[in-house]
């Protein structure tokens, strides 16, 4: 299927998504995973990673504008980037001399086992040559995506300083992040926040797992909308229009991987079309639900996010 | 300790390795590899491998002026290459497109888990300008070392080729490969091949797993001269000057990986200084215990070197 036929409405404009700390996702498929033995692997799948990648593959994947930056080093930076322009995803990232991160994914038929690399270490100098290339990229923009973890030597407040600059610059903002960076990014009042289940707890103390109980945690944050997702039980909003639990009645199988990623991206692409909230909260539940059907991370298919939209469930709270 | 301590007496002209299938060694240590779970790898070390690296790389800790050369492709070729400068090993490796390929070690403090990626496919045309290019580098050569499996796409008998072009540049020739590989390469009648027991059982049918009765298998191969490694059990050589059994009495602790390369390298010097047999084997044998003995595959400590060269024993056989 043809990207064009993913929406039959062009958005209101390009998005730019931010990944400071990307990774090339490597995964090898192994029949059966023995510590202390040697495997020879019968099958590479490489991938650009990172929740911001993500997104910007998904908003891609929709037929929406987008441009992907952040910051990529190494060896690992450059194959980050030559895999994002084998997909078509426009990138500006900003170089590095570190090594980006890989994450390697062990995949037996029915077991993944990840080992995580623990990402480079950023330079004062490299930080601020981001802040001026982003100042760059962000004009012209409608919005911008900040998501995921900062690499070592990016100041925690780093999410703060960006939202600040993209609101000069006009454009919305939408934070998913976790623990401090999260915290200092919220201190700048993105547009829109993302929280997870577990980061709501982070940030609120004892925030009920369940988003029925969830509400006052929600409204405690200091977005201007918060979004918090609930993995199979759904999305709960609170608005300037009001609040709303959105969710799929079915349990969905697959890979949870990155179908956080598909839920911000439905959410910025509904940020920028205002449409009314129940009908973006349908599309962020119902692209996260082809997210988890999809066999790999990050992608989705468009006839599975068609067909998952009408059995979302919205009600007002 | 400085190169230049290593040995008193400088070696008879340049060696050129040739790796045509390196990798990059990462090795993530962790804790305990839990199957199914996500792992935070504290500490990723990188190095450039394949046993034709590991030959260059003790080559030159021993002072020995050396070239590496190869196939490297894609990020993966461009961080073996950048990691070889930064060892301070003068590497020509010819770029070929697809990626080269990772080992992936996962360390335990008592155990290790490797997974072996498949390899690039390497063009007809990529071999062709590997072919010009080995016929330039190999002039004014003393010794080429070919070591290790082919990728993808080279003929079955590269080793062969290349030996031959060698063969005519006035270089000698040390092969350390297995399977058909080496079969075809010993057809070309290397001045040294360097099979291990299980090398050898391939190539000869039923060899005896030990040197002393693996005389007449040795002896069956086609090189000029053969030596045979059995582990801690030491060499078997069959030289036109006679037959030894080189061998440590006393077992040493360690880490395998890379003595065969270590043997390699002490063997290609021999060959070029052209001291009597028992010394090269002597040489041959302590380089391949240090390399046991040393904690990362391809490095060894001069001194461990140097005092295990006082107990090897060397027999006529």
């Amino acid at each position: 299927m043809s990207r064009q036929d993913a929406d039959s409405e062009a958005p209101a404009g390009r998005i730019l998504t931010v990944t400071l700390n990307p990774a090339l996702d490597v995964t090898y498929h192994v029949p059966t995973l023995t510590p202390g033995a040697t495997h020879r692997v019968a099958r590479v799948d490489e991938r650009a990673g990172g929740k911001g990648v993500n997104v910007a593959r998904l908003l891609h994947t929709l037929g929406v504008p987008v441009v992907a930056t952040g910051l990529a080093g190494g060896a690992c930076g450059t194959r980050i980037r030559s895999l994002l322009a084998d997909e078509g995803v426009p990138e500006r990232f900003v170089p590095i001399v570190a090594e980006s991160r890989r994450t390697v994914v062990v995949a037996e038929p029915n077991s993944a086992t990840g080992l995580w690399e623990p990402g480079p270490t950023v330079t004062p100098d490299e930080w601020d040559a981001f802040r001026t290339r982003f100042t760059e990229l962000v004009r012209g923009v409608a919005a911008v995506v900040l998501s995921g973890s900062l690499p070592g030597g990016v100041p925690v407040d780093a999410y703060r300083t960006l939202i600040e600059a993209a609101r000069c610059a006009g454009a919305r903002t939408v934070l998913d992040s976790s623990g401090e960076a999260l915290r200092h990014g919220l201190a700048a009042r993105p547009d829109l926040a993302k929280p997870n289940a577990e980061e709501l707890a982070g940030l609120v103390g004892d925030a009920p797992p369940r988003p029925a109980a969830a509400l006052d945690a929600v409204r405690a944050l200091d977005a201007r909308t918060v979004v918090a997702s609930f993995g199979p039980d759904g999305l709960l909003a609170v608005t300037g229009e009001g609040a709303w639990h959105a969710y799929v009645p079915q349990p969905v199988a697959g890979n949870p991987t990155g179908a956080g990623d598909a839920c911000v991206a439905a959410l910025t692409r509904g940020l920028l079309r205002q449409r009314p909230w129940p009908e973006r909260l349908t599309e962020a539940v119902a692209l996260s639900a082809a997210a988890v059907r999809a066999p790999v991370a990050g992608s989705v298919d468009l006839s599975d996010y068609r067909q998952l939209r009408r059995a979302v469930i919205v009600k007002e709270m």
